[in-house]
């Protein structure tokens, strides 16, 4: 099978996640990155582009220069990256669609309930592949818990407890030059929100993905901890979801010692389950009569689990194999284009990527006015939208 | 050493905590059980009393009978131990206190604030010794924790997540008979509430033990999620805690599949902390740079653990030995009577229960109101009760 | 129920375990404390009976006094707990037996295979209650896990690994005056063996009450590791089970950092069972298709687990209970002699210690003639004795 | 970069480890699949190497037809990949080493010691690289336990404990028609060993790699457990290692409801480590005193863990990432071929094979003649031909 081409735009020295993308996309071999606006900076962009052992001509300084140009070859790109800072996923994802290029988006995906609402017709009406890179469902496991609460196994969901802790911004790292601490902390480019749109949304997609819930009203209590800080780098959410099932989201930047520490529990009328995405090989699942059962990924699981997994049990897999099964998702849909027939590729879609936006924009909103915020003109919106 | 005789209130057939009271109470051969009113039916009373070996004169069929009897003998009764449903403990406990016997009862201390305000003036008035069995506090490594915190290992603290699962309330067990969910669903021997007051005072006892905080404003969130019960199964509080430090709190007695699962996390600008009562002969500890020590029991660990300790490290404590240390430091308050240099025995006290019964009622009423509540006017009345 | 009498010799200042004995006699009431013979030093034993609120005329100073002066009472003690160094169980428990007095005595029973032969024929001929405190088989889920293979739901048994390592003895701690040290490293007082007998046997003795297999051949590789020790104090021993059962123990006491880690893992044809004294509540059981299931003591168990447990599950138990269960066995087997319908009392008898003393002499010449070393002749005079 | 081309002998339809070479080679993009003799039966390979965007013309039926048409081309082979079964290990790296081709082998090395020592010399005279695929090195956090040991922070070494169990060859799979199962036992496919040569050479490459210690002399049993099989597919194993370093190897197929469960122990005078495959992203460290610290990779650790660390903390890494490093270290050894100056790339060497492979045949040695069988030859030679 020929590889899918890709440019990407951000993801230059330093940059974490554009690191992650690139190695996502190479694992299965099925994308090859040809193409790329690393930086601001041309020459830095250059220098980067090199490195990669891109071809000099494919290297530009800016994500405009890239489309046009590449539109141009034969062998252009068929698709687009974006893993710069928040603020310029809009822009960049806009110029992509018009292009008629596919894309893959960091999250949040905007700024903006507004833009996000855009993309979301947009890449609706011109039948492109928009994914948003929430990656953490990309795990077996994560998908395995899913088929688990569809089949009713938990019975009737009762309560749902996300947890999305790390400590890496205990000290005012953004007044220290550290670079993914200063924009994640710049309300220009971050937007409306630093801990909630980092890794808030992150959790708020995967309860939903997870047991299917949509979410009707939020109250949220955000705060920022460290002195010197201009977002929040903490927020408990309460979320009101399908037929009354409580949630309960954690999210902090300042838990010192935390490394990543993100954590789903459901719990139903017949059982509960849990999963950590520290620990993302296995399935905890809770009976009612106080035994556990670990389910491994590599285990006999469902179809979902199985499809996503490249080894046997007790060959861990991790963080990059999770995210390459977003790509991998991307890659079916791309190749399935236009057929209509099959069951839809499973990766986080353009409108996961919209819920996401409204949810942080309610969330800060619930906790400066201290009530409780409806989410239900979004869902209305998505209804008409999708 | 001569062991102190107490009298058991409650805790007959089919009761959980009486039998760990007298198993609390007899480890350490400190306290020797000698007289009972351990049901409202006398009948009942006495088969208990004999099953455990009293001798018949001493078991009665209620408590006044019990404590005017034992007002009488040269061998009477030190101390009464309260272990009925909670709209017992006021009048038991005003009626030992009245008869200057020294008290150890079960939480939530009473079922009103104005009665748990009595009983503290009482108490404090008197002179007795009145413990409150918020048992969790024995737990070694929760006096580990706490002694950290308070050497400022942790740096200033931030935030604060204390959680109290359980599932065994996930059917409507109160309407098939089972005698510890009858009375704990019913308002007129449970109080207000339900998961609050049942599990919800042991996090909040917890909280403030391990970090010192005090709790100035609560937001409630507490639901009924088994149709057809009338008290409240599942709870959030969000806690605001001394110099804004952020505290939540989450208690479920429908979280199917969990036991007991009560667990407490202190962040801090330097360090964290996370001790489960599950695993309680550990104590994780989290420092900035990723890594974690865990500290066990029986290891070198400061001046409260181990004087909470029997055994080496690796020979696992449990349960009733927490228990017991509470009693082993109510036998060192009766003992020290009177006795004024000494630093204050370690247990959970009258003033504990108090503040404890006022959270539950605070809690209950921002939830109703859905707004925060001040527990402010709670302290201020401790501050000058104490 | 009236508690049964017992006085203890050993168990003076500074003994770990006779404080355990004592504790775990008390939990349930069933034993009282009444007499005892503390320390060869007179006034040692005396100081120590009066903290233990011993009638002073009921201390004594030697074991041969304490046996004859509580014979002529009518009160007198009913068993006695002998928690000395191992060289002096044998003359203890012998005077007892002669005495008629039944007996609890601390592993290995003794010093020599004719001396555990001896009291072996004696306990039987006189119809005497002789408890080993191989007091690990105490736990529920040690039980729970001998259930589950005698019922045959791990299939036929292929493989059995049981480790216990410490970490205590990884210093000349001998040459520092610790007392446990000193007599367990000499073998004037210990026997033949250190680790072998101090741990090996415990852990033997588990391997056998779980899966029910008898050793026939041992190869055992025992080392000093710590410089200027006399006996082994590390050893790897490979044991041949019935049906060719392959069997492997490792025992230590110079795995630095090891608190008590006693481990038993059993392999079957259809699955495999894991229990680990340092976290005694659980079992994990693991299914040929990689699954694994967590039991909990408190659970829906076996009846040997149920009538071992005191507490729900999530309410941990630790090393006092499992000891106060063997304890409790011991007081069935006293309350019910002559009873010859019931099934027999569970608890380590004197067979069990017999069989635990061959194994520590067998291993050490296997290990000193580094050849595999036939265990049949103990099964053969197992076989008549018992 | 430009990529290093390579081709791949084996790893058709329904091998696994051929899908993790690749995977392996692809994810950091240094290493580009361009040919392959994937089956013996070429319409086999032909089919594979479809699948997999091979140029038709580069797909073999055959390895020295691959080897004889890549030297032709200009773009040839760099370096081949061997994941066949073991006993075509020999022949197909002696071709390709006779051909000038650096090699990348699959372990045990070879089905002989006379192949290996022939290989060993062959690489080292003709100046190639050639690497055994000991992958469980590559992971950071063992690397991190190496640097420790070798910094000295364990003291003076005295027990290695390495265990290596699966439980996937529990039934007579061989029998059944599963690929895998039926090459591996089979002695003329497999060698003179199943369990300890495709495992246990394994655990006995970890133990070198992170101790630095030489094993002298060996003691095994080895033992065949399911009916009908021929090799073995258990053994224990005693080593004695550098200075009397007593080494314990515990490696099983038929250990029921094990996943790929290696862990090494090393208990040092002042500390031990604790590293399991199965989680590897933490090292646990025990400390004399009864503490342990939990090291993660993506936390400040050593030079070594660091270089071969991917992702932050918190991002797990696993199996995979760590085979990436092995194919790491293989590029910078080729791209620094003749460099004199730098320090070893580090992956497992020809050496490394060697040693394992007489390590089998003297573990087998000693099963059979159940004696202590000395390994000092082997290191000999090892010296005499480095």
């Amino acid at each position: 099978m020929t590889p899918i081409r890709y440019g990407m735009v951000g993801g230059g020295p330093g940059a974490f996640i554009g690191a992650v993308h690139r190695m996502a996309a190479s694992l299965d071999r099925e994308f090859e990155l040809v193409a790329g606006a690393f930086s601001a900076d041309p020459s830095k962009s250059r220098d980067m582009g090199e490195g990669l052992g891109l071809h000099g001509g494919r290297v530009y300084g800016d994500f405009r220069e890239m489309i046009s140009a590449e539109e141009e070859r034969e062998d252009g790109i068929d698709v687009v990256v974006i893993v710069t800072p928040n603020h310029l996923h809009y822009p960049v994802a806009h110029a992509c669609l018009m292009a008629g290029l596919h894309v893959i988006c960091d999250k949040p995906m905007t700024t903006t309930t507004e833009h996000a609402d855009t993309l979301c017709h947009m890449a609706s009406e011109r039948g492109l592949v928009f994914a948003v890179t929430y990656n953490y469902t990309g795990y077996p496991m994560v998908k395995e818990a899913r088929e688990r609460v569809a089949a009713g196994e938990l019975g009737a969901l009762r309560k749902v407890v996300v947890e999305y802790s790390q400590g890496w911004l205990r000290t005012l790292l953004e007044a220290e030059g550290q670079k993914q601490a200063e924009w994640r902390g710049d309300p220009d480019r971050a937007g409306v929100s630093s801990a909630l749109g980092d890794i808030g949304t992150h959790a708020f997609n995967l309860l939903h993905y997870v047991t299917g819930l949509e979410t009707h009203r939020v109250f949220a209590d955000a705060g920022t901890v460290v002195e010197g800080r201009v977002l929040e780098d903490d927020a408990t959410v309460l979320l009101e979801l399908d037929r009354g099932v409580r949630g309960v989201m954690l999210v902090s930047q300042v838990a010192t010692g935390e490394r990543n520490h993100l954590r789903l529990r459901v719990y139903g009328a017949d059982g509960a389950l849990d999963w950590c995405q520290e620990d993302p090989n296995r399935l905890r699942l809770l009976d009612p009569d106080g035994t556990e059962t670990m389910l491994f990924r590599g285990g006999e699981l469902g179809a979902g689990a199985v499809d996503a997994t490249r080894l046997p049990g007790g060959h861990p897999e991790g963080f990059i194999e999770a995210f390459a099964n977003i790509y991998r998702g991307v890659a079916r849909a791309i190749r399935n284009e236009g057929d209509e027939g099959e069951a839809a590729p499973d990766y986080p879609t353009v409108q996961d990527g919209c819920v996401g936006v409204h949810f942080v924009h309610r969330a800060v909103e619930s906790s400066q006015s201290k009530t409780w915020v409806e989410m239900s003109q979004v869902s209305a919106n998505m209804d008409t939208t999708i």
